[in-house]
């Protein structure tokens, strides 16, 4: 089961190729399909159509039960909210509408976004969690059932599941989306993102939802510098963690990036720093000590190699 | 019909003079008496008992009908909200049930603390308003309902109709108070406030809210320094607000404060300067700027003369 492209879905809709009713009835089918086996939808609705206008037009989209709707349910993963029905759309459901989306369901979430498991299957393998807190939004872009879904984060919630699962996913900047109508876990982080198959289809779905153009990817994409710190803040990752930053490097390396890892062993001499936000942090004295005129210790820095290379290195 | 104080109501129960009980039931009758003429509030409920325990055991709080509640509607001000259930209590709610408090009520408030005005009268003057968006909360305690109420402000919905009514409020520091379960207007300024019959009612119901002892006042309230500042960032005033900032100034001076105003009539001689924080505003060249030596214009300052003044120049 192929994930759907946004970008490929706007493009065969705008040259007349595909209708907007078309593609809204594609994903139905594939939902019909796929969801009895993945279980990625909390409630659906099977008799919705498409809009007439807007950017979004024919692309369905799943909403993350935390979410208010109010043309679905909003149980929060919890049988505390069982049937509970708000009176209004979150902001951020209808900034969706009025860029022409049509909400077909409500994904699954662990209760309250928090920690509980949701009974969803991980698309690529069934044996596997699909991550949370957004497992559904996750799991339905990965089945190729929608092309587009909002989950939120407050830690993790959305870039972690899409990871598990496979599919592209922003975490915005705080703010950029509204808040209001999502159920608050952290009034201050708390952060709606969306999942789609691939990054273009992430930035025109954001581009639609907040009305800006400049966050559409321009035709050749200037040569990003990707640094990944790997300083030691926090004690040494387990083994499994730095062989999966391996594996991100050579798949980095692979896209047309090029760096190096150059490791610190200094952890012994570490002394107290005071950040510009006045947070103290250790740092090794002899070459991650601010000022120092050594190399940056425990630090990888890519460089892509190809300008315009479509996706570059990131989760997709 | 006199105010009823949140403080001696906690003397007298502490005292064994009062029942938890019978201060509850003096609430309901007051409510009962005086509410068919003031309508204050939306709805209550006549069967409340007291609590058998915490610091606000006895004490009648209404609380602002954008706030959601768990045993009351919750209708925002509007007819779309009409009848609407919230499932749950807000935290500031769930603080107040905690401290012990009784909630009778859910108060009038414009729609959506918006600018529609309610059909709340001002006990002190029924042909006024009692100002708004908080009008019931504001006019329940200066009819003697009730001891205490929970408002909101995002502008001045809480320190508008507390001055318009003549009764005692606080706009806490943002965040002091949850905002979670407060129907949104803006997610940055909403902040949950306090209403009661004077100072010491407000310092009382605060520190039972938030637990935090250090909001009491002392026995003897060290002597207070208030500046007016009527710096002309936005033109002139209107002479109404002109003339009750002199009446404020002189009954300012009544209970014990001195001061003086000195204005500055270099309105036309002006610059841009930029703040602290970056923000740019015009001030006048010779007196106002930065730096200068010449004595600030258009500039209050009151220092009060009697350390322990029992309310000092406030509202009530």
């Amino acid at each position: 089961m192929p994930m759907m492209s946004l970008a490929e879905l706007q493009r065969r809709i705008d040259a007349g190729n595909l209708s907007a009713d078309a593609a809204i009835a594609q994903s139905l089918e594939a939902i019909g399909a796929h969801d009895k086996t993945i279980g990625a939808f909390v409630c659906r609705n099977e008799a919705v159509r498409a809009a007439n206008a807007g950017p979004l037009r024919g692309i369905a989209v799943g909403i993350k039960d935390i979410i208010d709707t109010a043309d679905f349910p909003t149980q929060m993963g919890s049988k505390i909210y069982s049937g509970w029905q708000p009176r209004a759309d979150a902001p951020a459901v209808m900034l969706l509408k009025q860029a022409g989306a049509s909400i077909v369901g409500k994904t699954t979430t662990t209760a309250f976004a928090s920690v509980d498991p949701t009974a969803t299957l991980n698309p690529r393998n069934h044996g596997h969690t699909p991550g949370g807190s957004s497992s559904g939004s996750a799991a339905a872009v990965a089945a190729g059932m929608i092309p587009l879904a909002l989950g939120t984060q407050t830690g993790g919630s959305v870039i972690r599941p899409a990871s598990f699962c496979g599919v592209a996913a922003i975490k915005p900047s705080f703010r950029l989306l509204p808040t209001v109508g999502v159920k608050c876990y952290s009034w201050t982080l708390d952060t709606v993102g969306l999942f789609a198959a691939g990054v273009q289809d992430l930035a025109r779905g954001l581009s639609a939802l907040t009305n800006r153009s400049e966050l559409l990817p321009a035709a050749a994409i200037e040569t990003p510098r990707i640094g990944v710190v790997t300083q030691d803040f926090a004690g040494a990752p387990e083994g499994a963690g730095g062989e999966a930053l391996r594996i991100a490097t050579v798949a980095a390396e692979r896209a047309g990036a090029s760096g190096s890892i150059r490791s610190c062993r200094n952890s012994r001499r570490r002394r107290r720093w005071r950040g510009n936000t006045g947070r103290i942090t250790t740092r090794c004295r002899r070459c991650c000590a601010p000022g120092s005129t050594k190399a940056p210790a425990q630090r990888l820095l890519l460089t892509t190699r190809r300008a315009g290379s479509r996706t570059g290195p990131g989760v997709h």
